[in-house]
C-alpha cells in the first residue's frame, strides 16, 4: 500500500503543481524561450534568459508529452523553447552561451560545456516527440562536440595552467552519463556504448572507500588532499552519480557493478544527511576542514530530489526494508521544506537549520528540471514496480 | 572618555590578536608569499596563494612599518611578498593571475582587474617603506593600466556581449579611489587628481535619492531596474565607497560633497541593517524582490569592518551624537560576531541568525586586509580625533 501512496503523491504534486507552475509563469510567449527567474508566485523578475534551463525545460516537456501524455500543450511549450534554442543560443564558432537577452542576443558566455550539455538533451528527447531526424543527428553531433569540450576545456577558453593540480570533476562523468542515456536508444554509433563503460569506470574512479561515497574531484595527484577539491564531497552530485551509474550498469549488462554502486548511494546519503537538523548538506570537507563555498552548509532543493529518486530506484530494485526507510525520510524532509501547495513548484533554498533564505521558484540554476525529473522518474518506477 | 578607550580597544585587536595571526600562520618561509586558507588556529587548509590577498598584505604590513612602528619583522614580511608577487603573479602580457600554486607557478586566471588592483596598492605602500624609486614608478604605472583594464574589460578576455545591458560597478569606482589615494602623493602625474574628480563624480552616479544609498551597478539604460544587478544594494561596498569618497573630497578640496557623502553614509547603514536580528546585510533587493546570490541574507565580517571604521571618520569629523550611536551599534555587533580572543583575528561567515557557518580565518577572499586597515584607519583616526 506504501507504493502506490507514494506513486500517486508523485504524480499529483508534478501534474497539479510543479508543471503548471512552470506553463503558467515561464512560457514568454511574446519573444520566444522561458523566463526562469521567477518569484514565489510566479512573477519575472529577470527577463533573461538562461541557457542551461533553456535546454532542461525543453527536455522536461518533451518527456512530459513522450511518457505521460501527448498533450498539444505540453509539446507546444517544448517546440517553442527549442526554435528559441537553436534560433539564439550559439555562437558563430558553435559554442553555446551561458545567458541571453529577454529578445536572444548574447549576454554572458561562461567558459563550461554546460550550456551545450542540456541543449544535447533538449535535442533527444525533443527527437522522440516525432520532430524530425534532424534533431536526433543534432543531439548525436552535439554530444561528441561536448565529449571534446570536457576533454580539452581549453577550447572553451579555460587554458590548463601548469601550477594547478589535474582534478577531473564528477560533474564531467555525471553528464556524459546523462547525455549518454539519451542518445544511447538512436544507436547510430558503437562509440557511445564503449563510452559509457568508460564513463562507468571513471565515475568510479572518485569511489572514496572508507565512507563509500564519490568524491567531487580525482586525480591531483599524490598530494590532491592538500587542496579543498581534492577533499570535496558534494552529496547531491555524489547521490545524482549514483542512480545514473545504476541505470547505465544496467543498460551496458554490467550488472557486476550494481554492488558497488548500491553502496554508494547509501554510503553518500549517510555521511550527506545531517544528524542534527535533518536533510542532506550541500558541501561537505570529508576532513572537516573549512571549505571555500559560502553556501556549504545550506539545504537546497536538488539534492532532494536527486535523492528521492535513488531511494526510490534502490528500493523498486533491492525491495530492502532500509530502502524503504531511506526514502521516506528523504520524502519526510522533501515535502516538509520544499513543496508549496499555495503558489507550486518547489522551493529551492534554505539555511541549515531549514529557516527559508530565498522564496523563489526559479533563478539562473534553478528551472524546470530536478524536481520534477525526480517526480516523474519516481512516479514511473513505483508504479512499475 | 569614550574615544580614548575605543582607540585603545582597536589598538589592541590589532596589535595583540589580528596582526600576529598573520605573523605566525600566514608567511610561507619555505616557498614564498603568504598562505591566506587558514583555519580557525591558523593551520593552512589550502596552500596556493591567491594573488588579491598577497597584495593585500604586503600593504597591510608595508602601512603598519610605515603608521605605526618600523618593526624590522614587519619589513621584512612585506618584502617576503614583494618578492613572490613580482616574480609570479604576471603572466607575459602583464596581466595577474588569481591564483598559483604554493610554489608560484600559475594555477588560475580570473578575468578581472582585481589582482592587479591590489598589486598597485602593495607596490605603493612598499615604496613609502624606503624601497627603491622603482616600486613608486611601478604602482603608478600599474595604475593607468588597471584603469585602462577597467574601462575596456574586453582586454582581459571579457567580451561586451550586444544583449547584455551596459551596467557600471560601483566596485569600479572603489579601487579606482583606494588605488588614486595610495599614488595621489606620488604626485607624478596631474592627470591622477583629474582622475580623482572623476571617480568622485561617477561614484555618485550610483546614488539612490529614495533612501540615500549607493547602488551596486548604475547605467544599464531605461529598464535597469527589470535586471537583479539595477536593483542590488551591497550595504558593505555602499559604506566602504562613503568613506573612500570622504577621504577623496577632503584630499581633492570637493568639501561641497561631503553633506551627500554624509547622508550616503547615514542611508546605507540604515537601510542595510537587519533590524530584526542585526548586522549589515550582504546583499539587498531595493524591491525586496529574490536575489540571485545564495549567501544573500549572510553576516559577513567585512562590511562591519568597513562601516566600523566609516562610523569612526563621521563621529571624527562631525561629533554629531548620531555616529557615535552607530559606532557603538556597529563595534557591539562586530566584537560579539566576529573577534576571536582565542586564537586571534575575526571571524568571517554567520548566517542570517548569527550562527557561526564557518570557523575559518582567512580564505580565497578572506585575508590580512579589511579587519587590520579597518582597526589601524580607526585606531589612528581616533587619536587624532
Amino acid at each position: 500500500m506504501i507504493l502506490p501512496g507514494l506513486a500517486a503523491k508523485y504524480q499529483a504534486n508534478l501534474l497539479d503543481s510543479v508543471i503548471p507552475f512552470w506553463v503558467r509563469h515561464s512560457v514568454d510567449w511574446e519573444q520566444g524561450g522561458y523566463f526562469t527567474c521567477l518569484d514565489r508566485e510566479g512573477n519575472v523578475y529577470d527577463p533573461r534568459k538562461y541557457v542551461w534551463l533553456q535546454g532542461r525545460q525543453i527536455w522536461m516537456f518533451s518527456r512530459m508529452y513522450n511518457q505521460v501524455e501527448q498533450r498539444p500543450e505540453w509539446l507546444k511549450i517544448a517546440e517553442h523553447g527549442m526554435r528559441f534554442l537553436l534560433q539564439h543560443a550559439r555562437d558563430a564558432q558553435g559554442r553555446y552561451y551561458f545567458r541571453l537577452a529577454r529578445d536572444g542576443s548574447p549576454s554572458f558566455f561562461q567558459r563550461k560545456p554546460y550550456s551545450a550539455v542540456f541543449a544535447v538533451m533538449a535535442l533527444a528527447e525533443y527527437a522522440r516527440t516525432g520532430a524530425g531526424p534532424e534533431y536526433r543527428d543534432a543531439a548525436v553531433s552535439l554530444f561528441w562536440q561536448v565529449v571534446e569540450w570536457i576533454r580539452n576545456p581549453a577550447l572553451l577558453g579555460r587554458e590548463a595552467l601548469p601550477g594547478q593540480p589535474s582534478f577531473r570533476s564528477l560533474a564531467d562523468s555525471i553528464v556524459i552519463a546523462k547525455m549518454a542515456l539519451e542518445i544511447a536508444d538512436f544507436d547510430t554509433d558503437t562509440r557511445i556504448s564503449a563510452l559509457m563503460g568508460t564513463c562507468l569506470d571513471e565515475a568510479l574512479l572518485h569511489h572514496e572507500p572508507t565512507r563509500d561515497i564519490l568524491l567531487e574531484f580525482r586525480g591531483g595527484g599524490p598530494n590532491a588532499r592538500l587542496f579543498p577539491e581534492g577533499r570535496l564531497f558534494n552529496p547531491g552530485h555524489s547521490v545524482e552519480a549514483a542512480w545514473l551509474l545504476w541505470l547505465l550498469a544496467e543498460k551496458t549488462g554490467r550488472t557486476g557493478d550494481l554492488p558497488i554502486i548500491e553502496r554508494v548511494l547509501e554510503g553518500s546519503l549517510t555521511f550527506g544527511w545531517d544528524s542534527e537538523y535533518g536533510g542532506l548538506c550541500y558541501f561537505m570537507d570529508i576532513e572537516n576542514r573549512p571549505l571555500l563555498q559560502l553556501e556549504a552548509s545550506m539545504k537546497l532543493w536538488w539534492p532532494h530530489a536527486e535523492a528521492l529518486y535513488a531511494a526510490v530506484l534502490a528500493y523498486a530494485r533491492k525491495k530492502d526494508q532500509r530502502w524503504l526507510t531511506w526514502l521516506e525520510r528523504i520524502d519526510e524532509y522533501s515535502f516538509r521544506n520544499f513543496d508549496d501547495p499555495d503558489f507550486g513548484e518547489w522551493f529551492g533554498y534554505r539555511d541549515r537549520q531549514g529557516n527559508l533564505t530565498h522564496s523563489l521558484k526559479g533563478n539562473h540554476y534553478k528551472g524546470c528540471f530536478h524536481a520534477p525529473r525526480a517526480l516523474l522518474l519516481s512516479w514511473k518506477t513505483l508504479e512499475a514496480a
